[in-house]
This record gives C-alpha cells, structure tokens and sequence, in this order.
C-alpha cells in the first residue's frame, strides 16, 4: 500500500508544476525551440526538490511540448519533429533500461483486491450467461474438432468477420464486408495497434478530457502529444475541435461518444454528423470506441459516426465480447481498407491472430437468441444498480449527470474533499474506485472520482456508496 | 500474384543497392554524419531509376545505418540518435500515412493457399491431439463455470504460472518462482513487447544471420540497427559476439539457440555459456527464443542459456503451445524481476493480458500424462517427415546440415539457381516454402531456401519435393 500512497502524493506535486509550466508554454511565456529554465531554476520556482522538477520536466517531454538536449537543458518543441535524445535523468538505474514512459495506474488500482469493487469498468460475472456460454463451447469444439490445433489468420476468422459484417451492415451501414473488419483481442490491443500503426511520437493528437484511462497510457507510451477536447453533457465544443484540427493538425482524435467512459455522456447526432465533415476536411481520423453502445437503460443511441463516414476518416471499434463473454476478449475493428490493411499487417506482427478457439466460441454465441435476451436482461440489472448508487449518493452532496447508459457514474466531489486521502482510507476499508485524475490526460479532473455500478451486485453496491459517503465524511 | 512478383523483383534490385551502400559506409567511405551521394547520383552510379535508389537509402534508414535532413539528404548515422525526421518520398500518398516500416514478408507468402505447404513452420493439425483437448475443454468448462465471465490479469493465470515455474525449475532452475514469469500470446507477442519495452528506435541490436522473420519485421519496424551475428552448426563465433558487444554496446542478443529457425543448428554448451557471461559483461540482454526445445529427434539439447543466468541478463521464450495446442497461442516469458516487471506493465497496455480460457485449457493439458506421450509420438512422426525430405531432395544436389530438432530444412541451392524465380513458379504449381532473403535482415542468403517437413503429411513431402526438384531443373 505505502508505494501506492508515496506515488500517488509526488505525482500530485510534480504534475502540479507540469500543468503550470504547459499553460505557461501554451500562453506563449516560451516560443518553439526556446530554452526553459533549468532544472534547479524550476525547483526553486515552485519551491520543490530538484526530482520533482525534473519528473515534472519529462512528464512534458513524454506529452512532446519539450525536448531535451544534452548538457544543455530543455527546449520548447517546435512542429517539426525533434531529437528524441534525453538528459540523463539523475537517479537512472545502471543495468536494463525501460524505454518511453511505461506506465499503467488504473492497473496499479484495479490490481488491489477489495471487497467494495467500483474501479473496474467490468459486468458482475454473476450477470454472464456462464452456463450456457459452457455449453456452447462444448458444441463449438464438437463441430470444428480440430480447432485447437489451427491457427487464426492475422486479420480474423472469416466465419466471424462475415457474421459481424452482416449485423453491422444491419445496425449502421448497408455497405460492410467481412474484408472491412479486423478483429483483436479486445478494444485495447485495437487502440494499441492504431497508435503504433498511425502515429509517431511527437505527432499531435486530440484526446477527450477526461478519457479512458488505458487509452492515455498507450498514447503516453507511444510518445505523442496529447491536446484536449472537453466532453460534457451535451458533447463537445465543435468550434474548440475545430480550432485544434486547423492549428495543430492531428493525426487523429480518439473519442467515446456513445455512453463516455468515464463521463456517460453521449454526442448528439449533430456533431457526429459534423466531426465527420471536420475530420475528412483536416484529415485526422477519427477513432471511434464504441463499447456500451448496447448497455442503454431508456432509448437506443443514435448511430455511430461510423455510419456517417464516406471517405474512410473513421475508424470503428466495437468490443463485442464485453457484455457477454469479456473472458474471450472480441474486439470488431471496422474501417476503410486505408487502414485496415496497415492494421492487419500491425496486428501480424504483435501476435499474428487472435486465437480461433476465442473467435469460434463468440460467433457461435453471437448468432444465438440467447444473446439478444441476455442483453436486456442486463440492461435491466445495470440499470437497478445504477438506481441505487444514486440513491445512497444523494447523502454525499456530490454532483453527477445521470447516465443514460454504460457502466460508470462520473461524479464532482466537494471542493475541500482530498480525492487521494479518500482512496487511501477506501482502499483501507477494502473499496476502490477511479480518481478522476487517472482519466485526465493533462492531470485535471481532481476533484472527480469514476464509480462503475457494474461489477458489484446490488447489496455491496448500498452498503459500498454508504461506506464511502461515512469515510467521506471523515476526512 | 502479380503483386507478389513485382514486390519480389523490386526487392531484389533495391536490396542489392541497400547491401552495397552498407558495405561502403562499413569500410568507411564515409564516417559518421558524412553526406550521402544525392538520390539522383546513386541512381546512377547504379544504373537504377530514382525511385529505386530512394528505396534503398529509406531501407538504410530504417536500419539506422543513415538519417535524412529535410531538403538537404541523407547522413551517415553516428553513435547518439539522429533527427527522426525523412525526406519526402517521391511516392507518398495524399491521407492516411502509416508509421515505420510496417511490413511482413512472411506473411504476404504464407497468406497464399497451396497443396504442398512447407513455408509455414507449423505442426500439421492431423499431428495433435485435437480429440482428446476438446475433452479437456469440456472438463476445464465443467470445473470453472464463470470461465468465459472472468477477466486474465496482465501477468497472466497464477495457476498456470505456478505449474510452469514447477516445470522449468525441475528442468533448468531451481529457483524460478510464477512471479518470474509472464504468459504472452504467442512468442511473437513476447518479442514484441520486449522490443516495445527495452528498445528505442536506433538503439544497436544484434540479430542471428539467418533468424526468425517475424522478428526481423518486429525490430525493423522499432527502427533499431541490426547488427549481425553469423550462425553455423557449431555455433557463434564467439569473437565477433565480443567485438559487435564491445564496440556498438547492444542493447540486447535476440537468438534462438537450440534447434535454430530457419537453419536446424544448436549452440554447444561452452559457447552457452560464455554467452551468459558476456551478455553481463556488456550489459546485453540475451533474448532466449526456445521454441523447439522439445522437437529433439536423437537425444535432447543442452542446457537453455538462460539455466546459467545468474545476474538477470536472460529473458528466456518458452511457447509452450506451438506443438500441442498452436490454437491457445500459450508462451512463457521469464526472466528477472527488472525484466518482468515493465514486461507486464508493457502487457497490460498491449491488451491487459492473454484470455484466461485459453490459459486454463492449456493448463489442465499440461499436467496430463496425455502431453508428454503425445510429444514422444510427435518427435517420432516428424523425425520420419524430415527423413523422406532429406532423402528426396538427394536429387537436387543442394547441401544443408541435418538438423537434430525443430521443424525446418535449411538448404543451400545450386549458385545459379534464381530463388525468387524458383519461388514464383512453385507457387503457381500450389508449393510454398521460404526463400532465405526473408531469413536474413540484411538481404543475404539469396541462395538459401527454407523448407519445413512438419505442416504437410508424408505423402504430400514425398510429392512436393519432387515437384519442386523438377521445378529447379525448369528455370
């Protein structure tokens, strides 16, 4: 636990003067390519050590609005790409060096086990059709018994890209085949292969604040820099995208604008409309993750900005398996054969296939009526949940929009309440959940935290909402 | 297959161009950030279109061997890293613009369906035990209902971890603990993630000549230089190692030491060793890729090299399931804590951990007493598939080494015989095997080809042999 806390504490510190010095950069305080002051003359600045400075120094590299030289000190980046040399970081370990900014938090988090379980974005396993799933495994391996032993082709089982096809052509688009989709494992291994396909560090890329968390990391990791475009309840301010699509040309926009993880919030027909027209005029591709677009508790959303792309800007992630078999890990990736083909060639590299064993035993269960029952069914369950974590946080006098669908509430706290201190003494009395932090890309969102009503029943969800408004009022 | 033919001339004459100028800026001719002959120039000092010559120096670049300055050339690289940033190519498309070089060769030839398949380096499906793991399937859903409900953690399945840890500390160490190692899917993924992880882009790697392809793609496409380290059926040349390790500092070794791929050879025990202590010496990660370990025909290899780590220099690849269960995609990662710790992290970015369905399945086989009969069985079936290989291809005069385990012949043609002709006709005659350019990360081993004797049943080696003998004779 001690390192959790220690971590958490200096990241608060040392991404305090990171936010101070991007606005500074952003306001003009310092041109491209003009020298920042030094390290020593930072830590003085903002009255902290030297590390601290320092780590507040690469988090701006990592996010490109910096680049160090050697002996020299930190620059301010200009639109050109610059060298990726960094100084010697004082404390650098001899031996293996880890390269990028490899890290993880909601990891660091949703690994704690804890009884009250509001991090993990996850349906309750006692809300999956377990059993019947069994025994449609059973009757998958009667009917390809050779499955085990046969490999997937990179891009995906053909049985399964042309059922999803089929259903997508359905739901959004007349126009779909099976050779427009490419399946991975999962939505994250889909976001890591765009990255590492489109993107080259320093790129600029549009980013929603706050976001998923995994997301920021892959992009974080990748090297780009992040510029953010606030989601609210009524979806964006096009007028701020399209300023950043003008001035800084992103190479993409990564969005969830159906039932926002971890807002809800969901982007009216309107703007999806226009994002499409914004994104084929400054040609950023837009990256559309669509995972709880079935886990609506009132009406159905409206359609994807998928269903409005004519010239291949979009991008179309659909985490099929997540409501229904998250153990298989499904994700559909839809999208012009202009970045399919790269991406199928991306994702032969990274693991030459998704395992067929996983496809088949989807499919099967995709194209059954069990399916469709099962998702209302869960609907109605999520929706039950998310009801009584309202009710027990009216007591909290925190504020929320309520979600009309997905599996997170997204709430502002008071202003005076430490978010850190409550999720130490949480973590304490065994509850967990997402400091709003983790999900802003540019250390915002303090006094947010996620809860997801979605992984513990209805019970632990009354007394877990009950128990953290007591801890609350504590501290 | 016009595709494929073009993209194979093309190569050729590029390639050729690639290996000459390396050859030129490795004797010296000019020293580091020394400008290059213009495009225009070496085109015709090689008597090859502009657009050819431009190929062969982005090849250079990718390699790290040069770096362009916008609007002014190409330089030689030096020993600290280089602008990112490239000319202009002539060609490049108006849109989407994919990073690196994201190309699988391997994968353009496999993709092709043929009746004689021995370019894959697969198991032959009729060859496992498709009946008896549907079995264990049906068993494994029986003793974990919420199977298909449950989420893998990162590092993989604790259970699993535990049973392999057990397995590999009676055979290699006795100190190898499940917090030592993680599950990947697939080898390939291991390497990717180790690349990911360990290397930036122009770091200095070395590489076996020949090697594994799909590692080839993955370190070309991270940008890093490849330096080359010969192997033969006794070995490395173990003075060279030292120089290549003393002079460019690599970041990491990656082999395949024991029953190499493509050439069959295995690395003496004294040369294991002293590898072990050179890699600690110059701080070089060893990447141990030990995927045929089992596949011995006589007697079993030596000792893994990474048996004799002490100092945490050896990542070690185990892919458990290539000659049971090929569908699971099942491979071991483990090494030391300061290499398996940012593993993990790298892992749960690249897709929070490989499907716990998977991992069970592969478990519970793995502790049958139906595994190890079954890999008696398999040594046996593929040692008879080499062996009527070895004798058919008697009446083509080529050479090779017998090898003692893994699935491939590595065959040295007659001199003037065109490989890539060789390949195009064979394919139309539905053969596919692998010409030896794709082995090599630095465009040798054109008169190379690699055959594998384990996807195809005896009948149709005899069969494809002799067609592809009488093909040789044709062309």
């Amino acid at each position: 636990m001690e390192s959790l806390e220690d971590g958490l504490e200096e990241r608060r510190r040392y991404v305090r003067i990171r936010d101070a010095l991007a606005q500074r950069i952003a306001g003009g305080e310092w041109r491209a390519h003009d020298k920042l002051p030094s390290v020593r003359q930072l830590a003085a600045q903002y009255e902290v050590n030297r590390l601290t400075a320092y780590k507040a120094c690469r988090l701006l590299q990592t996010d490109g609005w910096i680049y160090a030289k050697e002996k020299s000190g930190y620059y301010v980046s200009g639109d050109e790409p610059a060298p990726e040399s960094a100084a010697a970081p004082p404390d650098a370990p001899e031996g293996l060096r880890v390269s990028g900014r490899l890290r993880n938090e909601m990891f660091d988090i949703q690994g704690i086990p804890v009884a009250y379980q509001f991090s993990q974005a996850l349906i309750d396993p006692n809300l999956l059709p377990n059993l019947y799933m069994s025994e449609y495994v059973k009757r998958v391996f009667d009917l390809y018994p050779k499955l085990i032993g046969t490999y997937a082709t990179a891009q995906g089982d053909e049985e399964l890209r042309e059922a999803l096809a089929g259903r997508m052509s359905a739901d959004m688009r007349d126009d779909l085949r099976r050779d427009d989709l490419l399946i991975t494992t999962g939505a994250q291994q889909a976001i890591d292969l765009i990255s590492r396909t489109f993107l080259r560090s320093r790129d600029a890329i549009l980013i929603e604040r706050p976001t998923y968390s995994a997301a920021i990391a892959i992009f974080r990791h990748q090297g780009v820099r992040m510029l953010p475009v606030d989601i609210r309840p009524d979806g964006y301010d096009l007028a701020q995208v399209e300023a950043l699509m003008r001035v800084h040309r992103p190479r993409l926009f990564y969005m969830n604008p159906t039932f926002h993880n971890p807002t809800g919030y969901t982007v009216p027909t309107a703007q999806r409309k226009r994002l499409v027209e914004l994104a084929e005029r400054y040609r950023c591709l837009l990256v559309e993750d669509d995972a709880f677009r079935e886990m609506y508790f009132e009406e159905p959303p409206p359609p994807p900005l998928f269903a409005y792309d004519t010239e291949g800007w979009v991008v179309y992630l659909r985490s099929y398996s997540k409501y229904v078999a998250p153990g298989l890990r499904i994700c559909a990736v839809a999208g012009h054969r202009t970045a399919i083909a790269p991406l199928v060639t991306a994702k032969s590299l990274a693991d030459n296939g998704t395992p067929l064993v996983n496809q088949k035993i989807f499919l099967h269960y995709l194209l059954s009526e069990r399916m469709r029952q099962h998702v209302e069914k869960l609907r109605t369950a999520l929706q039950i949940r998310r009801d009584i974590m309202e009710e027990e946080l009216c007591a909290t006098g925190w504020q929320w929009t309520t979600p009309r669908g997905g599996l997170n509430l997204w709430l502002r706290t008071n202003e005076d309440l430490e978010v850190e201190a409550l999720l130490r003494e949480s973590l304490r009395q065994s509850l967990s959940f997402v400091p709003g932090a983790i999900c802003d890309p540019f250390g915002g969102s303090a006094s947010h935290i996620r809860l997801s009503y979605a992984f513990a029943n209805e019970s632990l969800v009354r007394e877990g909402v009950r128990r953290l408004a007591a801890i609350a009022r504590t501290i």
